[in-house]
C-alpha cells in the first residue's frame, strides 16, 4: 500500500525502511527537502543523515510534507511530537482528511538537557491536539511506548509477548491500525485505551521510559500486562 | 518492628492492616484523632470509615499525625500526595530525621472528575517535595504503582513476577526497603530508578494506570519489564 512516514528521524527512518522491505510505497515527507538532502553529518540523537540513510533504502522515497501526505493512504506521524502539529499544517488538511494518521510521536523537550521533560502533558496530549486540529482525519496514537527498533520487531524481546496501547475516538480506524500492526510487525496485543484523551496515559508513561532505560542500560525493553 | 503508617484511606488501611498482622506495632496517624473516630460513614474512594476498620483490626492504634511519627522506626506515608508534605509538617522534623520515610503516595487531583489529573509533575514530583522538605529523612518513593491490595500481596497476580520501581538518594535506605519489602509483603523484583527525581517516573506513570485498569476492568494488575 502506499504510506506516508513524516519524519525523517531515527523513528521515521526505521518505519519507513521496514515498511518499504515489507513492499509498500514509503514517500518519506520533511519540511524540505533540498535542505534535508543537503545535510550528510549525524543527526544530534545518533542516527545518520537521512540523505545517508536513503542511498541504502533505495525503495524509500523522499518528498515534502504536503506531497507525502497526498501520496500516503495511511499516515505515519514520526516527527518529534513538539512539532507534530506543525508538520501536518505544512502537509495540509486537504491530504489528512477521511485519513487514518498513526500518531507515534512523543513531546519530548530535550531543551533542559537530560532526561527530557514533556513539553505537553496531563491536561492535554500530542494526541488531542493533532486529532483537535484536523477533526476529519482519524487520529490513532500508539506504538510511542517503544523504541523504534522494537515497533518495528516486538518478537526482538520476550518472544514478542508484550503490549502496546491504542488511543483514538474511531472505533473502526483503531480496528485497522491493530491490523496493520500485526500484518506488519507482528504486534499480538494492542490494549485500546478509549478515546484520543487517552493518548495522555502512555505520552505521560514516557518518563518512567527514559529512568528505565537509564537503570536497565538498553532501550531493547516494553511492558508487558501482567493481572489476576 | 515500630511502624508508622500516616493516611487512614484504603492504603494506609491495608499497609497497616498487614503490618500489624505481621507481628508489627502500627501506629496509624492522622490530623484530628477525634474527628476521624467520629465519621462512620464509607469514605469517597469505597474504603470504610476508619474508625469502623479499626474495630476489626485491634491489632493498630490510631494517633496524631506526631505520635505515630514519633512511634515509627519506619515511617510510610500514604496520605494523598496532594496532602504529603503537610502531613508530614504536622508530623514534625524531629519525628522523621534519620528515618526512612517510604512515599507510597499520588498527586492525584479528583477536582475535575474521573480520571484524575496529577497536581504535581513533569519538572516536580511528591518525592522530590518531600525530600526537600525533610533534607534528614531518607525518602525512598515505592509502591505507588500498584493498589493497595497488590501493595501487599504481589503474588496475587501472575504469581508475583512483576516490578516494584524505587527512588531515592539514599542507596542503603533502598536497599533496606527492599529488604523489608520482600520479607512484609514478598515484593522479589524492585527496579531501582536512580535519585529521588526519578520519582517523577513512576508518579507520572498512573494517567497510564488509571486508563488501563478502566481498559482492563479491574485495578488488579501491575507491569513485567521484557527485555532482550
Amino acid at each position: 500500500m502506499r504510506i506516508a512516514v513524516l519524519g525523517t528521524g531515527v523513528v521515521g527512518q526505521t518505519l519507513a525502511g521496514k515498511l518499504a522491505e515489507l513492499g509498500n510505497e514509503v514517500a518519506v515527507g520533511t519540511r524540505d527537502v533540498d535542505s534535508l538532502m543537503a545535510r550528510t553529518d549525524p543527526q544530534p540523537t545518533g542516527a545518520p543523515a537521512f540523505s545517508v540513510w536513503l542511498e541504502s533504502h533505495p525503495g524509500v522515497t523522499v518528498a515534502t510534507f504536503a506531497d507525502a501526505a497526498a501520496h500516503g493512504e495511511v499516515v505515519l506521524l514520526a516527527t518529534s511530537g513538539t512539532v507534530a502539529v506543525d508538520a501536518l499544517r505544512l502537509a495540509g488538511a486537504g491530504n489528512l482528511n477521511g485519513k487514518i494518521v498513526i500518531d507515534v510521536s512523543n513531546p519530548l523537550d530535550f531543551s533542559s538537557g537530560f532526561p527530557p521533560t514533556l513539553a505537553v502533558c496531563n491536561t492535554e496530549s500530542i494526541g488531542e491536539q493533532v486529532q483537535r486540529a484536523f477533526p476529519a482525519a482519524h487520529v490513532v496514537k500508539t506504538l510511542n511506548t517503544v523504541n523504534a527498533q522494537l515497533m518495528t520487531d516486538p518478537a526482538a524481546v520476550g518472544g514478542g509477548d508484550h503490549q502496546l496501547f491504542m488511543s483514538g475516538d474511531d472505533a473502526s480506524a483503531k480496528a485497522r491500525v491493530a491490523a496493520l500492526l500485526s500484518e506488519w510487525f507482528g504486534w499480538r496485543s494492542i490494549i485500546d485505551l478509549g478515546d484520543i484523551s487517552t493518548a495522555r496515559g502512555p505520552e505521560m508513561y514516557l518518563p518512567l521510559w527514559l529512568r528505565l532505560m537509564n537503570a536497565l542500560e538498553t532501550p531493547a525493553f516494553n511492558i508487558k500486562i501482567v493481572r489476576g
